[in-house]
């Protein structure tokens, strides 16, 4: 059993360019943002650190760095599933669009309440939670938390949330 | 340091009545709603065992059940403080009012951005974290999650998080 203590990010993030993260080969990035650590390089970096799969439970994806962190894993080849929102996926700016263009599976709720989860579990192994969507207002603006756990217990309850959903929302 | 895992909440809950719990002396409900334990019951009798203080700063506050539990704990001499959100505050259904008129300290940003936390700390050592606002479509229609956290280290970040925001939305 994990008994690492979970790991706390606060928002609003200062808004830094996490380009360089995100280049294939290593990168320099010239543009005029800083290009420091902060909350959102830590949420970046943790999913690119995805290796076999990552599972993504989250009611608003607008993010352009998240959503494109997301993209980049699945384009490594590792599994990528999506469960969202289906009253904001319809809205402008939503990048669920593109995850399906890409090839990601993506699946959502069917009524008029939300799914309102804002998670994602990488590898099996590791959570993210907390209030956040993934959103730029949600990242540069709204005061947000994100917890990151190990402990095998709750990644356990969560994998087990999104097997529930995955299945309630299989459109076939 | 506390090494207990987490424990997790998922929500909708049944719809089931908890007002045996809000009651101060032993009391028996004759409403024709459930009155087993569920997700709601847990939250509500976390709250209402706050015996020295109790710090919620919510997004939505319209829970009649959630916000009756803060009022009983107020009106037992517990000091109850209060940071949401000011655009959600004005809407119909926010309790935020009846706090005020209750002697609950609120206060709340002053920005268009959201102040989109979703925590609580009871006596400094349990928090309560997620997705879910406190409201009747969060705790018996979407899809959420609580996550409570009695791990020292984290404790102390949200609440070194809530004294940020208490300064900061000081209005003198
Ligand atoms: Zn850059
Ligand atoms: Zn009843």
């Amino acid at each position: 059993r994990e008994r690492r203590p979970p790991q706390v990010l606060f928002f609003p993030a200062p808004v830094t360019c996490v380009r360089p993260l995100l280049l294939s080969s290593p990168g320099h990035c010239n543009c005029s943002r800083s290009h420091r650590e902060s909350a959102l390089s830590c949420l970046t970096r943790l999913l690119l650190s995805a290796r076999r799969s990552l599972d993504v439970c989250v009611f608003t994806i607008s993010s352009v760095e998240l959503s494109s962190s997301v993209l980049a894993v699945h384009g490594r080849g590792v599994r990528v599933r999506v469960i969202t929102d289906s009253d904001y996926m319809a809205l402008a700016g939503s990048q669920v669009g593109a995850f399906r263009r890409a090839g990601i599976e993506v699946r959502h709720d069917q009524d008029a309440n939300y799914m309102h989860h804002k998670f994602a579990v990488i590898d099996g192994l590791i959570l993210i939670t907390g209030s956040l969507n993934w959103s730029a207002q949600g990242i540069f603006g709204n005061k947000e938390n994100v917890i990151i756990i190990k402990s095998t217990d709750v990644v356990k309850e969560f994998i087990e949330e999104f097997e529930r959903l995955w299945n309630e929302y299989d459109p076939s």
